[in-house]
């Protein structure tokens, strides 16, 4: 029996506001619980993953799906292991709600405090990779906050499964609420959770650009994400050589399927041994194309396009204007360059010296990466569990009204509290 | 010549991107030299307000406007001092920018620093209060924001005037960029703001429900307000009668038409005197409503409805169900229903004993105040120049690539640093 879509919105909105005053430790025993399940269940986990991966191999070869979706698609030992590790490792992290963000006397015995508090409900929309499933609901039950999961088709009874063993284990736990994560499975149900800004509070997708420009095109809930990752590097006049072919090899060929992949180098025309450069990344079995048919394409490969420019100024327009605000690198030895390079590029990430490859919650130790985002609001950059939260205020007193103050008769002296 | 709305757009993030690093001390002589010019061109600002009440004068006779959107509209003496004073008093508010919000040493030479930074392009659509222009100008200026104005039709010719002098004053200020404030005029504006993700990171409605309603439903790109302010107050059975009367009072009295203005009382049905208590509401002239048509009408007048609860539980679960996320109160004598209500009710701001009137940027002591949000991400509750900012990442090095770290040649020790 299918559910209405809005009757799990509304689930999902009432197990949010059950959630939100459990305490840390409840729900550090239901993420440990839940790792033990997947733990003791890993035989069925693989199971229900060969079933999805016998019908995909089918559209593999019918062309439908791609061998790298397949990839994703498959679970192993090792992904398995990561898999109820990252569980555990969440369970580890500082609780992000309840953290007192401001407390403040606005006047004698009116006290306001600004207090982090879950964001509500999430809906998350993801393709073929069945180990999102248990790292957002990790996620949710740390943050406090309530989802409801769209995976890919492809990975049907593997996410089935797994969603099965969480909710059996959390619904054996006392006081833990119902519903808090929940599945749905059509794409009608997909047009549906865009539509519902009445319950939904924030959509984080992840998958391909494709998937998240369609989202951002079709929802006015809040997403969280982005959807291309086109970084540049820019090779100042005074680099050093070495650390520029250094920084670009790793930036290109680490992972040149990440997000954080360097797309375009940007070299200053002055720049000595310029030749050497190209000649060092050629070596790498980088492609270098200087004439590439746009200036905003996400190779995914090891596929450099490269552009001379005249000067910093040049550098930092052309990111600004073909750039996804992802991350950007500058190599310098010339500190002001480097200073108005990372004030002046409008991006998540501006770095000096380094490699793109570092924009990464992991790298920066938030020990837990719900994705990585270029919006201009709420989270920028890798986003950490503290991504997953809002705050409220509460002001308490003993009978204080407005009127006492706009008529002169109280004054507010706001003094912070420790 | 009407200018293209793209073009204006455009221009406007050019200068967003050029204001970016401008010295807190250029910004803050800006403000001031624009308090100065306003002061000395008062006259000005009225005649055009003269021209602009005349017209307004027809429609208020022929029905098309009302009485109140006419008085909004009307600058005079006093809303000119508050206005320029407005300015002066953001000018000495600390600068939102170049926060240092978290400084990491992720391996040795490896440090990331976490900067607040500008948004970029705010979209402001407002009606009848051209008190806004200079408002809004003076905080996106402190913030090193662009912004594009839309204003009510009824109030153009103050608008362009006050924008007129504005302008002046910034273009004489070396190295201020042009275009960081610009107007538009027609409703065919605002659609194609409403659609500009491109180029506009917030939107921020300040005028009534509708207006607001309307945007929110027709942008995909992030919107900072409320639509409505249905605050409640929760009389519990332990309170103080004196306490509950008093709050509720200036709750709904003290300025009816206020968002934060309670809409409806909840009354424990064990509550000894209630009836006192609904008659000392009446004796100030409150209207009350045991059968109102909906739970979630804004009066903005002396009008309260009320109902009788079972139970704490009960009072919460309406006030999640009809409610704004506004401002609620509790008034009680029993601590832990008081903590109970201020966890579980979902709103921006949870009170008590207090009147829902304090929600208040500058109550909360925050200086200056960009508007009232009921958003679940982003900024919530009053909120302050800090909700016109985000923040970037900045990573410096000497060379460092992540394929060190992959291969276990190199670790990340994470260490925080003052």
């Amino acid at each position: 029996m299918e559910q209405n879509f809005i009757d799990i919105a509304k689930k999902a909105k009432q197990a949010s506001l059950a959630i939100s005053g459990l305490q840390t430790e409840v729900k550090n025993l239901a993420l440990n619980k839940v790792a033990d399940a997947l733990e003791c269940s890993a035989e069925e986990i693989f199971n229900a993953n060969k079933t999805d991966l016998a019908e995909a191999q089918a559209l593999v070869t019918s062309g439908e799906i791609t061998k790298s979706t397949f990839n994703r698609l498959k679970l192993d030992e090792n992904k398995m292991r990561d898999m109820i590790q990252g569980v555990r490792d969440i369970a580890k992290l500082d609780d992000p709600i309840g953290k007192v963000l401001l407390k403040r006397e606005l006047d004698e015995g009116l006290i306001l405090t600004k207090v982090s508090c879950p964001i509500g409900v999430l809906g998350i929309i993801f393709e073929a990779r069945p180990d999102v499933i248990s790292q957002i609901s990790a996620l949710a039950i740390k943050s406090s906050n309530a989802v409801i999961l769209k995976g890919g088709k492809e990975s049907k009874n593997t996410n089935k499964k797994i969603l099965e063993i969480i909710n059996n284990t959390l619904s054996n736990i006392e006081n833990f609420p119902k519903n808090l994560i929940q599945q749905v499975f059509s794409r009608d149900d997909v047009a549906q959770m865009l539509k519902c800004d009445n319950y939904i509070n924030l959509i984080i997708p992840r998958g391909g650009n494709k998937l998240v420009k369609y989202i951002k095109e079709n929802t006015n809930i809040p997403v969280l994400g982005h959807a291309s990752g086109i970084c540049h590097i820019f090779v100042d006049k005074s680099a050093d050589i070495n650390v520029a072919s250094k920084v670009v090899i790793d930036a290109k060929t680490q992972y040149p399927s990440a997000c954080n992949a360097v797309e375009t180098l940007l070299i200053h025309k002055d720049l000595e041994k310029s030749d050497e450069l190209l000649a060092s990344l050629q070596l790498s079995e980088i492609k270098l194309v200087s004439n590439p048919e746009a200036w905003d394409v996400e190779y995914g490969d090891k596929i450099l396009s490269y552009k001379f420019v005249n000067s910093l100024e040049e550098a930092i327009e052309h990111i600004n204007t073909y750039g996804s605000g992802h991350t950007d690198s500058i190599i310098t030895n010339d500190v002001e360059n480097a200073e108005k390079f990372m004030n002046e590029v409008d991006s998540a990430g501006v770095y000096y010296n380094v490699s793109t490859r570092f924009a990464d919650g992991f790298r920066y130790g938030f020990g837990a990466e719900v994705g990585i985002s270029t919006n201009k609001t709420h989270a920028r950059g890798p986003v950490g569990l503290e991504g997953l939260t809002i705050y409220k205020y509460k002001l308490t007193g003993n009978g204080h009204i407005v009127d006492d103050y706009s008529k002169g008769k109280k004054k507010f002296h706001h003094r912070d509290l420790k």
